[in-house]
């Protein structure tokens, strides 16, 4: 079996890359390191069933072209923006590297006639929510660029799912952690602390609290519903992520924990969202996955404790 | 007051455009006739009032500077790829004609900092559904290229809206016929029937059954409520059509009694779709436009002979 991840060398698709090797599978991996390191594709490039295409995959034409001569079975799309708060400022950012990489993606299936296909979508999709977030919720309006380009893919993947009679599977990701983490809070707020171990600014008021999901218990779902099990023809959608959620205030205290840290005076910007289109707490709904026999090893506090530890073994 | 029309040589388009103009509203509108007529336009061009552009809309770029120079207070935007079974063969026509005309009027209005939008979306984007189908319904899954296309268009326009505190409504259209159309069983029929006066080939078996709003009660509509009413910052979104609905024999039935034709034979294609992708029939949960005080002149039958006489005067 040969598969291709697209965003091989990102922070998940690295970790995908190395659990997918381990079972001897075959893996084609397509990166343009916005956010994807070369280090994280050097580790790989002894091992003869890897192969790496360095490729803007928004380029639709290029891509097809240079995966045409390879026999794909899978595709895992990984590959888009993840910087939220970046492609803020600039909506062609999610445009090219969260939509239209979809759409590269899709139409390689469609002219090579691949028919197996996982992709990573967002709990952003869901917009700024009070209620939990069951997968069938209807009136969704993303806020953010980021959500509605993960939005806007779901609804391309949908049909190229019927019209190609794929098998396809969407997970709806939370905030993911863990090792190799390229940005996001907790990156930031141990890279703050290395600079000035005193002082910490923390956007908005620190009560903002979403679930974090260690990344290997992600892969290991992401496995468990595309190789464990057979995929069935048709588009089946879960979120994946932990019951148990971690304030910005609790992510700073564990991290100053980990660091050895002590009285470490925390600045609060105010407000109650970090940057416009943040969205700033939801919960998911999550029945679904549970039911259908999975369950993340860590809590959310614990995925937190274990990503500090990580990035500090790091510095 | 000035107003961009895209698609403004289109069927809908050119109807709208009209009633802008007899309201003594400045019209700038922006066509490429893939599916408008240059002839729409020309009836305009003696009005000061109107200006046209020849554009391609998802040229993001051009169109954005193309247009920069001219104020305008809003935006209707109907450029779209109309024709569901042509964007089956070639996804890449309702990526570009549909979603990315969509991306770029949302790029000038960002880049331009203009606030009021009304989008032209579709009862495609709800998928093939048994249910009554309400604004609010969940786990849409779009089973069409355009479906799909204009599904990804509401998740951007939710987004910009949300970023840049825009004013949109966006109605979910149903089969819309009336004077000028391009395409669909209507005059696909009228003009299978003006070859061939003694048979009729129908696609499917004849029971597929949609709800037809005539043209010139969708324009009233979208006037109500874009210019009749203040329009708030935020994003609504309405379903408009007709409570009832036609099947397509009853259709062939009405224009072949239009037409003066009797005995006309029928031969349908079987199976219970025209064509992949195909909606076979829906039904919309209309109570919050009629709540909002608006409903339709004419019922679905009624629409389908005013547009079959329409076309006979025509031939």
């Amino acid at each position: 079996m040969k598969v291709l991840v697209t965003g091989g060398a990102g922070f998940i698709g690295t970790h995908l890359v190395r659990k997918l090797l381990e079972r001897d599978i075959e893996v084609v991996c397509v990166d343009n390191f916005t956010l994807g390191k070369s280090a994280n594709v050097e580790i790989f490039k002894a091992n003869p069933k890897y192969k790496f295409y360095e490729l803007n995959i928004e380029d639709t034409e290029t891509f097809c072209q240079t995966l045409a001569a390879e026999k794909i079975d899978m595709v895992y799309h990984l590959a888009a923006n993840s910087d939220i708060q970046k492609g803020g400022k600039n909506p062609s950012i999610d445009l090219n590297n969260t939509f239209m990489t979809t759409y590269s993606v899709l139409e390689l299936m469609r002219r090579q006639d691949i028919k197996k296909l996982f992709f990573s979508s967002t709990s952003a999709i869901y917009g700024d929510r009070q209620e939990l977030l069951t997968e069938n919720l209807g009136g969704l309006k993303p806020i953010s660029y980021y959500g509605s380009a993960k939005y806007a893919s779901e609804g391309f993947i949908s049909s190229y799912t019927h019209m190609n009679d794929l098998a396809t599977v969407i997970f709806r990701f939370p905030n993911v952690i863990g090792p190799n983490l390229t940005h996001g809070v907790i990156y930031d707020f141990v890279n703050k602390l290395k600079e000035n171990p005193r002082e910490l600014t923390i956007l908005g008021d620190g009560t903002q609290t979403k679930p974090y999901l260690y990344v290997l218990d992600l892969v290991d779902a992401i496995l468990t519903f595309t190789l464990d099990r057979p995929m069935a023809t048709g588009l089946e959608i879960y979120n994946v992520g932990v019951e148990s959620a971690t304030n910005v205030t609790t992510i700073a205290n564990i991290i100053c924990e980990e660091l050895g840290l002590h009285d470490v005076k925390y600045n609060y910007t105010g407000g109650n969202i970090g940057w416009k289109g943040d969205v700033p707490r939801f919960q998911y709904d999550l029945s679904k996955i549970h039911q259908a026999g999975w369950t993340a090893a860590h809590t959310s506090d614990e995925s937190v404790r274990e990503t500090a530890r990580n990035i500090k073994e790091q510095l």
